[in-house]
């Protein structure tokens, strides 16, 4: 989504196109809008309208600095889905969410706020970076196995599908998105970008089902 | 920047449009745009470009959450000021922006990993809510007064002017931007609307002016 707002107006028509598409061709196929908003609510009000409503999205990342008060206009849509970013993919993500909070990184205690006290609706999930193994397999520790995880990190950035995998199932995660986005999309930026994307999906899907087999 | 945003395609027109109208009529004005940005540093890359090159904005706040690294493209350019989100202005910020590390909220431990390490191109700045008085003075301890800061909350969110301008004087603040939005935006929704944002604006300045005689 970043890409695609930078390119400004012609951006979000490209997107909304983009939506549109999937829509059409994929019908079944929840739509995540990896947005990580997080304004304060009359702001987030409006960015809720325009990521479910407007653009017509199931799912939103966001980002909990503010607080839950901030993100009520996403929690009180018991329809869509609220990714919450806890531990994130990138290689500087432990600067802050390593941070000792009460005896644990700042990440778990986000991830058990969320679980405790932001999914009174049932409708939130977390992001937990593949860049992560280990504080993946430990947050597993704190939250439902029901509760959703949308794990970015796999493909450009180096997680590794194998153990996320591996790690997911030793915790009995219920409902879990492996989102792939750069080794994919950028899989040739020649003719044939199309045809080579698909063979990238195909070897995911390959690796994957390699990972669940074993 | 949120209300444009969710207006899609045509909003990126206005919000575009309102700059160039702003440099136009105000070109000694800076446009501050209150994004709140926080992605992966690829991402980044991409909203640092819409805001400062395309949109033209003089500076452009942004997330803690995923830590300096992701920031790079938006720190590594040192014609533009970078406000980073420490202590923010709404009722529930202290959720997350409150815990304790290392004996000290979180916040404040932000600001300080803001002032010492990613300002090192000197072009960072903090938003410290209006709506916080008491941890606005304690912050100022924390970091040098010539350290842009970045105020929201005066107005619609309750802050009190006279209290932020006594405040920063007392901790020698020489940097200090007070962003007031919806009071003047909405000061009517008549079609005098001009006027009654053009006599809050009055108001508010023969306050402030009140609040640095005193």
């Amino acid at each position: 989504v970043a890409f695609f707002e930078a390119l400004g107006a012609e951006g979000h028509r490209a997107l909304a196109g983009t939506i549109a598409a999937i829509r059409r061709r994929a019908p079944g196929v929840p739509v995540i809008l990896d947005a990580k908003r997080g304004d304060i609510a009359s702001s987030n009000r409006q960015y809720a309208i325009a990521a479910f409503d407007e653009l017509g999205a199931d799912a939103v990342t966001v980002q909990p600095y503010l607080g839950g008060e901030a993100l009520q206009p996403f929690l009180e849509r018991p329809d869509k889905l609220v990714y919450v970013l806890a531990r994130t993919s990138n290689p500087g993500c432990g600067e802050l969410q390593d941070l000792v909070v009460d005896g644990v990184p700042l990440y778990r205690r986000v991830a058990r706020t969320v679980a405790q006290t932001w999914n009174a609706n049932g409708n939130c999930g977390l992001v937990l970076g593949a860049t992560s193994p280990r504080e993946l397999e430990e947050i597993r520790g704190d939250i439902s196995p029901a509760l959703p995880v949308l794990v970015p990190g796999v493909g450009a950035q180096g997680g590794d599908l194998r153990e996320v995998i591996a790690t997911h199932r030793r915790a009995g995660s219920r409902a879990l998105v492996i989102s792939v986005s750069r080794s994919v999309l950028w899989a040739s930026s020649g003719p044939a970008f199309g045809d080579a994307a698909r063979a990238e999906v195909q070897r995911l899907n390959a690796e994957l089902a390699a990972g669940l087999g074993g």
